[in-house]
């Protein structure tokens, strides 16, 4: 069985940047969110276009829906939602039949617990958080520290929100992970090669 | 300034196997709650002797109460378990200025956060802390699950209590530790080299 690790981590703490390290110093393949929506989006796009062919129909609706969410229902917006998730999950799954992975986010730690992955969560104290959003892109630059603030909770809300619906499990709680990693006061490339030692 | 790193760990989780083992791999000091309760005790015998010889008097009350609270006290008990803790802290705050250590239990995290110690949460789930009590030692033979896991809830409670009235601060909440290490699914031994990677 190939060795999964799941990476859930709090906005702004440095996760993807671990995780993309982390796989490096392994050689793992490495999926991110980013990564596995374009790959939903362009697999449920090609889906579409079979389908708009198959049928002889105009193709309609851009940007794409996925295939599911077409169907009658009784509320269309979970629906969709749900379908949304269940083609991430059928990708998440296919990663990780396919070789050594590191995954960040996307429930990966629980759609893939029958391969019994390595947990990991990355988080920070609020401070750091807010440090390392201002280092890493302009896109905040505007943001005075308080909207930063609540940009990062509204953000880490919704992950909380997307986890517990999907999983039942409260995120972020411990007992979920086998590694919790606080970033406050830590250099992330310093720290990688003792963790990637957990593996080898 | 000596490197130190302080170990909060639930009971049953093999805290104290991971500080003895991380402590060997690193070569620093170790010491846990029973070794620093056995200092803290023999200190105060010994400065009771000291007060009794001074004063004349028969040396009384054994086993000895430490010095402070024989004070006239409000509550003469809360008055004594301060005066247990004040000296632990004492004692602790020793054993970080002399050498680079390992430090399990006793509010260390807190107590020498002037240190900016490295702090590890060793933690695990029910099933897997019953295990580990029941291989680790006799004392335990006689009770049921039912009963382990009442006196582990127990347990963990007082911790909890002792934490948070010397601390002000959550017992176990991740966020006041820099590594959370869940040992469910660990041998302790296969995991000690890599983190000790992290202070080489």
């Amino acid at each position: 069985m190939n060795r999964i690790i799941t990476i859930g981590r709090e906005f702004g703490s440095g996760g993807r940047e671990f995780g993309r390290r982390l796989a490096e110093a392994l050689g793992f393949a490495y999926y991110d969110q980013e990564i596995i929506s374009e790959i939903a989006k362009r697999i449920s796009l090609s889906e579409q276009y079979v389908e708009a062919i198959v049928e002889h129909q105009p193709s309609f609706s851009f940007p794409i829906h996925i295939g599911r969410s077409f169907y009658p229902a009784v509320n269309p917006a979970f629906e969709q939602t749900m379908a949304v998730y269940q083609e991430q999950a059928r990708i998440i799954t296919q990663m990780a039949a396919k070789s050594n992975c590191v995954i960040v986010g996307r429930c990966a730690d629980y759609i893939l617990k029958e391969y019994r992955p390595f947990r990991i969560f990355i988080y920070a104290d609020m401070e750091s958080k807010i440090k390392r959003c201002r280092e890493k892109g302009p896109e905040d630059e505007k943001l005075t520290d308080k909207e930063l603030r609540q940009k990062i909770t509204g953000i880490d809300k919704k992950r909380a929100k997307y986890y517990e619906v999907y999983t039942g499990h409260a995120w972020g709680d411990k007992l979920n992970f086998d590694l919790c990693i606080n970033t406050t006061q830590t250099v992330i490339k310093e720290i990688v090669p003792a963790i990637a030692r957990l593996f080898v």
